[in-house]
């Protein structure tokens, strides 16, 4: 007897499966007022795991956490011209307070370049005060005209990192360790999904960068995430706020700085990256609940079981859940589970109770087999080291298989309207043919070197243009 | 030789003494917009560490961390009449947004219960769904015409809890187990402060809520901060916004709710409890560094032993920061680290490592001795505990010293005014006492039941008013 489907099928339509999927999963609401959403604790609960994994990475990169104000004077974003000229269409303007007609109206923050200099300009006096390395955990707003939830949402959760460094070299390296050594890391390890590390043309560049660095995952129906940016500024916001270190030769000099961020975006390259028609398969490592264990009937020598059971799995490094709430049907259960992407379920009844086993349920290849009682604690941490690795695996399968190789504009744009990404040489497509893309809703979304590396120039000889639609 | 004093003291100038502090220590700089505020490095990881601890007591709790928008629709403001009566002088609108002006203007949240009804409303549905314990940690914006960094600040970041519950009792007990096992745990064992749990009066209560549960701490002027509160709504917000259940009986019923929130005031609170004219003084559960170990000079050997005492220090579960910045003043270094309450320092030089020994040097009862190198790591969590408990043990002792027993409003006020508490019978003062008391800037902080327990009614025959002038 075939089930009937949870979601719409993803082959039928694509974005609903998202929105289902979404609603479902109970994982996010769209918000009242247009374009802001509600995340509920299973989707907070993610975006905690990537918070708590993130942090560590940053903090190892030597950033400590501050907090700067969510309101900023509309005059310092008018301060860098291409910075004011790339937000100005998306802000929100607080134009009253307490009862009164404010005097300067305020942005709320889309971004904080613009107010961490004018403090790094107080902070920073001589060469022993840098690289001073900031990161913030905020909430953002930009006005969306074409919201969709975790994607483009007017306001979002993310970490934005602003630095300041005494030279171009230690600034440069710096925003490429943040791209390597924390995103890349975060993502590939933990989040599973294979992104491309590249540069950003000129014209995909963040507003008031010199050179934005970005990580791409195809998601499920071929388009492209960019999943977090690591930015160069050179020294346009310095100039700009006067942010200036005395040298260790006694000479004034503007810092060199760098910005990143990765946002609740990631909660939707997730979803698109690893669901599948029954649901969402989050990945063991960033999994707040690796498995759950749930009585199939209430009788108390299967709670008691259901009870012991977790404990040893808790005892053996598993993170795990019990669900004992037998009033509510064991299939409803089980559907729910599978539509949170549990990676294991641990199902309990009489009938194994009577056997010495329990029956494992794998969420991410599919399956179930039943399990000696007493061998689940030895077995589970492989089985889920072992699931983390295949959803990496299938996310780089399908990157291979969609991607192809081309030479001329047209089949760029073709194999992008097909579901899949193109490659072609910069020196091919070029500024011309990446405008005439633009025209078909297609974007040059990295350059990447042959060998794989970032191109260190907007120009490097042998650069290939990765090119795709994208969210 | 006396030392030049770094800050104002306390006796000339306690506000300038708090800013000062603020200011040495690198907590915290105003920001541009008009009550809004920076939150440095050093002053943001208090506020990391205490929303580590509270968030762990919150989960425990069983409360769920989720996220609600920053933009509530004006509308919604003014669904609950007390509410919004209190919130509306406060509020900062949106008025503008993606280059176009908004057809209903947004409020900045000031307090999220309207908008988490409209969602609880949705997602209630039967007596199974109950009790509904969620958390979000969260920025607001309450407009501040007298602003004062961390006490007072136009935007504010807090957690905010919000439940839904089938009965009465079930949020009265829940309101009292966030009031008493979450803040008053969190409060008297981790910051050190000796709060008093009592109950508001009708005129200091909550906008809607039919009950205030506060934590009110003595700060070091003798005035009084409200460090948390926890709120019992009735069925307020529930009539507003139609939260209602299926109960067991198939009876469609109103929930009942509590809210609950604690701030970055309690830097504030922290800094004034703890704080002496040397700077600040960091409770040893709170601190992000417990101990730092510190290179008089920077010759190898030296730099080689404390690198060496702090590995063996982190192995005895001590939080360390190695401080071997010899380009600066050791005597400057000293200070700074004065100024931060780093409370125990370890200072290593050339003759202590002839001697085999190392200074001690513990900020919080003050004081220095050379201690044998070997001992150290069996010595600090000792001291550790010692210095936590010296803390709330003067914070007891400051709050018993300056709280006078009177019995009539005169002599209340008196006390009030010569910076201390007085005790009153609430029978005695009544409202009508408490309004003459307001007219004089002294408030009734809270109710207490004759044995230190919280009055279960507003007049609750033996209880006794708190009165203080008040941050």
């Amino acid at each position: 007897m075939a089930k009937a489907p949870v979601l719409t099928p993803r082959a039928d339509d694509f974005p609903r499966w998202y929105q289902d999927l979404i609603n479902k999963a109970e994982l996010a609401d769209n918000g009242p007022v247009r374009g802001t959403m509600v995340i509920r604790p299973y989707g907070y609960g993610l975006w905690e795991r990537m918070q708590q994994e993130l942090d560590t990475r940053i903090k190892a990169a030597g950033a400590s956490n501050a907090y700067f104000p969510l309101f900023i004077p509309q005059s310092y974003l008018t301060r860098e011209a291409a910075h004011v000229e790339g937000f100005a269409p998306e802000l929100a303007v607080v134009t009253h307070g307490g009862g009164k007609d404010l005097e300067e109206p305020v942005v709320v923050r889309p971004t904080s370049e613009t107010i961490v200099n004018e403090y790094f300009a107080k902070w920073v006096r001589s060469y022993r005060d840098l690289p001073l390395l900031i990161n913030q955990w905020a909430n953002v707003v930009r006005w969306e005209m074409r919201p969709r939830v975790f994607l483009r949402t007017t306001e979002f959760l993310w970490q934005e990192g602003h630095t300041a460094h005494a030279t171009y070299e230690d600034a440069r390296d710096y925003a490429a360790h943040i791209h390597r050594n924390v995103y890349a890391d975060f993502m590939t390890e933990v989040l599973g999904i294979d992104v491309v590390l590249g540069r950003k043309t000129a014209r995909e560049r963040f507003a008031g960068a010199v050179n934005t660095l970005t990580l791409e995952g195809m998601m499920g129906d071929g388009k492209a995430l960019q999943l977090g940016t690591s930015h160069e500024l050179g020294q346009n916001f310095a100039r700009a706020f006067h942010t200036r270190y005395l040298s260790k030769e006694g000479t004034e000099e503007l810092v060199w700085q760098t910005s990143w961020g990765a946002s609740t975006r990631m909660v939707g390259g997730l979803i698109m990256s690893h669901g599948d028609d029954d649901g969402l398969r989050v990945p063991p490592r960033l999994a707040a609940v690796q498995a759950v264990v749930l009585a199939i009937k209430g009788d108390e020598p299967v709670l008691a079981a259901v009870r012991e059971t977790a404990d040893r799995l808790r005892l053996a490094g598993v993170r795990v859940q019990v669900d004992d709430r037998t009033d509510i049907p064991f299939g409803r259960r089980a559907v729910d589970w599978e539509l949170k992407g549990v990676p294991v379920r641990i199902e309990i009844g009489p009938r194994d109770l009577e056997n010495g086993t329990a029956m494992l349920v794998r969420r991410i290849p599919g399956g179930k087999e039943p399990v000696a009682v007493g061998d689940l604690a030895g077995l589970l941490p492989t089985v889920l080291e072992d699931d983390q690795a295949l959803l990496l695996t299938e996310s780089r399968a399908r990157r291979e298989a969609r991607t192809a190789d081309v030479s001329t504009v047209e089949e760029a744009a073709e194999a992008a309207a097909a579901g899949g990404w193109a490659r072609i040489p910069w020196a091919t497509l070029g500024t011309r043919g990446e405008a005439a893309l633009a025209e078909r809703g297609v974007s040059v979304r990295c350059l990447v070197a042959e060998d794989g590396a970032v191109p260190e120039t907007d120009d490097e000889a042998g650069s290939v243009a990765i090119v795709a639609r994208a969210y």
